[in-house]
Order: structure tokens, then C-alpha cells, then sequence
């Protein structure tokens, strides 16, 4: 591949002259353009040590207006965020609508560095190149617009510009014993870089390789792929807008084709346990948890939970009693409601990518990105596309914490339609509580048939091996509790070594 | 002072149930009341190893709602943490409006574990308790609330703690040889928090020490201390807007008392330079700043420019030019313009926080914190109070930041009216520049005569020896941009090793 890349093509400064400045003009241009139209921009740099990356991107972000821009070294992983699935640090760094980030390497050293390195866990060599593939198309349905640059240069070329570097007094520096011993393996990185971009060259996010050998060509290049990319993407963009019926697509669109068997029919609401039983087992269970909170972090596991479930259905009270134990040091509840307007700006997954635990910590989700085949799809706050991908992305990111050495145990809490008028009535008239009760719970009351259909569905499309779904039967909360505890002490016990505690 | 404490206090656990729940019921309302009055809340424990902090912060965030607070475990800072101002990473941390933050240890590990272990760099070490208390009354004044508790607990409780959790299988793993070395450095640790408390026990943000040794007497008095200091502070807040008279306080008031000598009035507009000196310069120039931006960087010094000045005085072609030839992996533009939505629920100083650069690193600000002293005062969007008062907030934001070795440069672009209108006309006429030209810039126009006052009373004010202002006759752009180059040319040789361009 790389190898068959005519590497001598040139332009002469004359030639650079006449038409850079017509890039620039329009680059400036077309980034207003893209912002007005909020469309978000990804434009990452892989390459050669010494291709110029540095001198490059300057380069193309020169004409830009620094407002709309943010511009990212990604160096090797720190301690932190190894912690935690190799994408969270670059989950963290995805643009906004109508901004650009531009990253002077990127995700891929996981394929490069970290696999020569063997950085990677054997386990999760062969999943990298999917949850990269995984996280660009997610990016791009959502409407990014993604550039990956690759700057070549041959071992020649880049032995010439270590020395010239070397030669210089205030510029040895730069060139460090790692340097050399990537340029004595230039032939096992070729290799490397042939598999990334056989892997990744997608027709939604191909590889532009730019022959870096000659500076005035290399910029050139840049900005006439950056300048045609963009401006197909804002034709694409405006012509959906004046096209599409956008009004067809904000329909409450709810209903789904194929015939899905009611699980939450055949639960069995009667369950229950008594008084003296129940104050038995939490206090056993809190300190189990405690427990095995402490062996999790020692075995540096990550762990999700998740909860879901009917308004009233005693997610606070249940939470709270799962950690009443715990060390706080080693978990957080992220409680979730409708995004900010900041969130808004972002992929919907966005937001959850920021607090998944790090290896050896705890998160609980008090709600979560279901919302998307709940809520949003109810109310209508997404597209009916929208919602019908998500199952995928969904699963997809489960995949890829599940890669990641974590464990995601999912709860729904479920409950019957007189249990919550009755808990909803006991809110209304107690003072302490009243403020729980919002006029959006009278409002889901109302679509309790549309949202058991869609619980439904959800549960049967992302019920998967990696992270199952729980039904929790809560018209008694006391079993709830019991169960949910259990649950988690269950896999826990199976996950860790649990001899400490025999 | 903490030698005299009676550790002794105890309360039966009769007595802790009778009291618990009623504590636990008003935590959780005050917590309400709190967030419906925007009161931020911050919460630190400090104190020995084994004395319970963990156990007792899960005690007292149990009865709030997990949506209103988060929890942070300070540990000891990472490397990029490290290159920072110490309180960068506090800064990051700080709750927004109607939210609490909990801090399982905080800033004053500066000066325990770090002025222990000698992690500070001595010529810190007088500045740390001064640094923590501009810290602590700058958000006071902003209208946060500070809880500080200590817990304490004597030496041989502390032995006792550790050799329990040692005779566990289960637990024996927590107590490290670094716990023990602190056990047996407890008088020298003595020492130092007895400093600390004196020096940083202020009527605003009041240390209260908790006797820790008997589980059930500490758990009461932190909640005692916390019901007692928010009912306070939502008294203070309540009788704030009942008594005040804040439509007074909204009033535009713009004068100040005192007679300051216009700076701006002895400038010399006329400066100018031809094309071809320019020219050279520039080319020089450059190559200079690229040269000192990497031994900046080699030797670990952190740069903040900041540029203010009159629409239209050419700051982002000034800042084009500079950073023209610059690595773009060391430095960073930073736009400012209004803050969002976000960013209004913190301190004013909070986002510029964010983003100073660290050691190595530049940032260029276009447009900066000043903005709380010209486009706020003169518009209205802070009280009068608000923007006097910023002044010394500001000169203190810089001498930490100066402090923690960084270089402060502070450009002020000046044109006169005419120039100002010249280059409006011509943004008007130019359809490629049309979008630069806002109503905001002819609105500020309107009030020429109210901004240049304010101007000259900023740099008054703010002209510090560590961080001084530049005017920068900017008439001629050529020659504000020379100047410029000139300017932080000759303050990085004065600070850098140049040796190496010789």
C-alpha cells in the first residue's frame, strides 16, 4: 500500500504562492459556513516521526478563527486514563456543533505504539480496530465530519531530517533515542501503518495520505481535501434541510414493525419478604458489598450499574441503601436528566462517556442513555432514525466498556400501575416529599402503555450476554433492595477473588 | 491548640438515634433550599489517617440528593497537575451555583504531605497559605460558602486503628508502610496542622474540629456544624434580597472617585514603520519566537499573554503574525467572549482558570478576565461592587500565577476614534470581512469616552512589577505588531537560557 506511493511529487514555490492563498480565504470562509450550520469537524494528523505534522497543522489552522477551533497534542496515555476504555480520552475531546478539533495523533496510536509496544492487552487486540470503527461511525451519523490525514515520508527522508535536526545546536535537542529506535523499525511500522489503514479506510472516513516529502505539496494537498470535504459536506447538509420533510421526521413515532413477547406481563409483582428478614439481609449484604468494593478495587475492575424504571418505582431509596456501606472514595452516583444546552451540543452518548469508572471505581447511573429508547423516543425528543439506531449504539458502547475489562449490571425497576398512583399520592401529601413529584411523572402516567412497549423492546434488543438486563419486581421495595444487592453480589462473587473474605 | 482538644467526647448510641433521623431530614431540605437559592456549598474534611473520613462524608452525603453534589478524593496531584498553579486543579473542581462539592482532602495537602515530603519548591513556601486564602475569600465574596472540618484523632488511636484493619485479612492491605511513616511522624504532622489552622482559620471559612474518635459524637457534630452554617448562610441570602435594595445595585454606575491621569492621552499614535523594515522584521522575529517558544519549553516556564484593546486595533491579525511560526503543540488561542450559560454559574474567574497553560506552554488570551473591568462595568453586567472589587481579585489571580513561575504579559491595542471608524468602513465594504464587523462594536463605540476612562483606571489598578501592561500604539498594525514580537522577545531573553541561538 504505502509502500506504492510515488513520494517525489513536487510544486514549486511559485506555483505554492498562486494558490495558497485562495485556500486560505476559503478555508476561513467555509469554517463559518460550517459553523452556521453547525456541523462538527474531526481532522486528525497520523504519520512518520519528522513528516511535519506540527508544521503542517499550523498551517491549515492558520486561516482559521481560533473561536471555532481547539487543537489537541494526544500524547501516550496517562496513568488515569488507562484506567479507563482507551476512547474515553478522546470521547472527552470530541468537538461541539459548528467546532472543529484537530488532533496531532490520535485514537489510532492504539494501533501503532501501543500494539508495537504491546501496551495492549492481548485480550483486546483484536477489538481495538472495531471500537475504533465503532466510535468514527457513531460520530458520523450524528453528523461529523471527519478528515484523517496520513503524512508519508520514506526511511531515507526521515534519516536526513533526524540528522539536519541533530546537526543543529538549538534543535538536537528534538530528536530523542526513541526517535532513532522508530526509524531502525520503519519497516515494522510500515507494516503497522498498511493494516490501520487497510482496517479504518471507510467509505464515511477515508484516509487521505499526503506525500509529506515536499512541504509546498503537502500543504496543498491539505487544504484542497479539507476545503472539497467540507464543502461537500455543507452541500450535503443544506440539501438535506431543503429536501427532507423535517417535519415528518419530528413525528412521535413510536409504534416499531415487528411483534415483540411482553416480559415485564410475566413478571410476578407479588413477591415480597418480611420485615425482620429484610433488616437481616440488607445489614449482610451492605457489608458484603463493602467488601467486595474493596476486592474490586484491588483487582482494578470497573463496574456500571444501571437503573431504570417506572416513575415512583423506588430507584432513590433502593440506590441509597446499596450504598450506605460503600466507600464513597470508590463510587459515584450520576444521577440523569434531560442534557443541558451544553450537552445538547454533543453526540447523546457524549455525556456518559465523561463518568464511566475507571478501573477499580464504581459508577451508578440514576437513569442513563436508555433515555434515548424511552423518554426521548416517547416524547418525541429524538427522531424515530434516531432512536432505531441507538439500540446498536448502544450495544456497541456496552461492547466496547464490556472490552475494557469493566462489568455492567442493568436494572429495571419494575412496578404496577396502581402502585405508582398510590406512591405518587403519598408524595402529594407528604411535605418532606412533595418536591419529588414533578408534573413530568402525571405526564408519563398518561403513555404508560406506550412506554411498557417500548421498555419491552428495549429490554429484548439489549439484552446481551455482555450486559444483561434485571428485572427488579419493586411493588415491594423491600424485595427490590434485596434483589438488587444479590444481583450485584452475584456477579461480583463470580468476577473476583473472593477468598479474602472466607 | 490541637494538643488541648478533649478527644474523649462520646454520645451513646440511644442518644445518636434520637438525634440521627432529624439531622438527616433538614440535611436533605437545607440541600433544597440551598439549590433554589444558588447558594454553592463547599465541603472539605481534612485530618489523621484512620480518622474516618471516608465513613463520615458517606454519613453525611447519604440524606442529599445525588443530583446537588459531587464528591472528589484528592490525591496527590499528577504530573500535568504539577505544572500548573497548585490550585488549577481545585479551580477545575469548584461547584456551580446551588450545587455542593465535597472535598475528601483539598488544597491544604499543599502545605502538609507536600511542605513535608518537600514537593513544594522553596521559593513557594510563603506563598501557599497566602495563595489558599485569596483562594477561599475570592469565592466567599462570590457568594459560596466554605466548610472546613478537621478530624482528629490522638497517636495511640491512631495505632490502634491501624493495627485493627492490619489483623483483618480482609482489610490488612489498606494500612501502607506510608501510613505507618505518617504514624510515626504524627508530632512533626502536629506541628503542621496547628500551623495551617492558625493561619487559615478565618471568620468567613472557620475551621471546626471534629473529635473523632467515637464514631456517633463525630457524625452528630459534623451534621450539627452543617445544618447551623446553611441555615445561616440562607438567612443571610434571604435578608440579602428582602433588605437590599438591588435595584440600586444594578444601576450603571461607571465613575470612580479618584483623579487618575489618562495613560492613554501621552500615547503616541504617529509610530510607524515601512514595509520593508516590517517585513524583515517580521521574518526575524518570528524565527525568534519559534526558537524561544521551544527553549520555553525545554526549560519549563509557562507564558500568558494577554491582549485587550479597541475594536478594530487589529488583535487577531496581531496574533496571526505572532503565532505565525509558532509550534502549535506548546501554545493555545483563547477567544473570549461572553460567558455561556455554564460558565455564568461560577465565578467569573473560573473559565480563565481552566485554561492556563502549563509549564512549557503558552496561552494567548484574545480579550481576558479584563473584560469583568471594562465591557461588565460599563454595560452593567456586574454591580459596581462587583468590578472594584476585581481588581485586587485580579492582581491576586496573577501573582499566584506568577507564583507558581509563569510570565505574564498584558498587551493594551490602542487606536483613536478615527482609525476605529476607518477600519469599520472598511470590514463594512468588504464582503469577506463583513462578519468580523458586530452591533456590539457599534455600540461600544457609542461610548468611546466611558471605555477609556475605565481603561486608564485598569491599568492603574492592574500594572503590577509581576505582571505589567503594554501599550501598543496600534495605528499602524505593522508597527503594534513589531512592537508586539519585541515586547516578549526581549522579556523571554531576559528569563531564558539563550545560549544556544548564539
Amino acid at each position: 500500500m504505502l509502500e506504492k506511493i510515488d513520494l517525489n511529487k513536487k510544486i514549486s514555490k511559485e506555483e505554492y504562492k498562486k494558490q495558497i492563498s485562495d485556500f486560505r480565504k476559503k478555508a476561513g470562509k467555509l469554517q463559518r459556513q460550517a459553523r452556521e450550520l453547525n456541523i462538527p469537524i474531526i481532522i486528525l494528523f497520523e504519520g512518520w516521526d519528522a513528516a511535519g505534522k506540527g508544521t503542517l497543522i499550523n498551517k491549515l489552522i492558520h486561516p482559521l478563527d481560533p473561536r471555532g477551533y481547539n487543537h489537541h497534542l494526544s500524547k501516550k496515555p496517562v496513568e488515569d486514563e488507562k484506567m479507563r476504555p482507551f476512547l474515553w480520552r478522546f470521547w472527552k475531546k470530541i468537538p461541539a456543533r459548528g467546532q472543529i478539533a484537530i488532533f496531532n495523533r490520535s485514537w489510532y496510536q492504539r494501533v501503532i505504539e501501543e500494539f508495537i509496544e504491546y501496551e495492549v492487552p492481548e485480550q483486546e487486540w483484536s477489538f481495538s480496530y472495531s471500537d475504533i470503527n465503532f466510535f468514527e461511525k457513531q460520530l458520523i451519523t450524528d453528523g461529523y465530519l471527519i478528515l484523517k490525514f496520513f503524512l508519508h515520508i520514506n526511511k531515507d527522508e526521515q534519516k536526513e531530517r533526524f540528522l539536519k535536526l541533530s546537526d543543529n545546536k538549538a534543535t538536537a535537542w528534538r530528536v530523542t533515542k526513541e526517535d532513532w529506535k522508530h526509524h531502525h523499525q520503519y519497516q515494522l511500522y510500515l507494516h503497522y501503518y498498511n493494516k490501520m489503514i487497510d482496517e479504518t479506510d471507510k467509505n464515511y472516513a477515508h484516509w487521505e495520505i499526503i506525500e509529506a516529502e515536499n512541504h509546498e505539496y503537502a500543504v496543498l494537498k491539505i487544504f484542497e481535501h479539507f476545503v472539497k470535504s467540507v464543502e461537500n459536506k455543507i452541500k450535503e447538509v443544506t440539501n438535506t434541510i431543503i429536501v427532507g420533510d423535517t417535519s415528518s421526521e419530528k413525528i412521535v413515532e413510536t409504534s416499531t414493525k415487528k411483534y415483540i413477547p411482553s416480559v415485564l406481563d410475566k413478571v410476578d409483582l407479588a413477591k415480597d419478604i418480611d420485615k425482620d428478614k429484610y433488616r437481616e439481609k440488607v445489614e449482610l449484604y451492605q457489608e458484603k458489598i463493602r467488601n467486595l468494593q474493596h476486592q474490586l478495587y484491588r483487582e482494578r475492575l470497573a463496574l456500571v450499574i444501571v437503573y431504570e424504571g417506572w416513575d415512583g418505582a423506588g430507584k432513590g431509596g433502593n440506590i441509597r441503601r446499596l450504598t450506605e456501606m460503600m466507600d464513597p472514595r470508590g463510587y459515584q452516583v450520576f444521577p440523569v436528566s434531560a442534557p443541558t444546552e451544553v450537552e445538547k451540543n454533543y453526540h447523546y452518548l457524549w455525556r456518559f462517556w465523561q463518568v464511566m469508572p475507571k478501573a477499580g471505581h464504581i459508577t451508578i447511573f440514576d437513569r442513563s442513555w436508555y433515555g434515548r429508547v424511552l423518554v426521548e423516543r416517547i416524547e418525541g425528543f429524538c427522531t424515530k432514525d434516531d432512536w432505531q439506531r441507538a439500540y446498536q449504539e448502544i450495544n456497541e458502547m456496552e461492547e466496547q466498556l464490556y472490552h475494557s475489562g469493566a462489568v455492567i449490571i442493568k436494572f429495571w425497576l419494575h412496578i404496577d400501575k396502581d402502585t405508582q398512583l398510590k406512591r405518587f399520592e403519598a408524595r402529594k401529601n407528604n411535605p418532606d416529599k412533595r418536591w419529588k413529584l414533578t408534573t413530568e411523572d402525571w405526564r408519563n402516567r398518561e403513555k404508560w402503555d406506550l412506554y411498557k412497549s417500548a421498555v419491552d423492546e428495549m429490554i429484548d434488543e439489549t439484552s446481551t450476554k455482555m450486559a444483561p438486563w434485571t428485572i427488579v419486581e419493586s411493588n415491594s421495595k423491600h424485595y427490590a433492595r434485596i434483589k438488587v444487592m444479590e444481583t450485584i453480589i452475584d456477579e461480583l462473587e463470580g468476577k473476583l477473588d473472593c477468598s479474602y473474605f472466607s
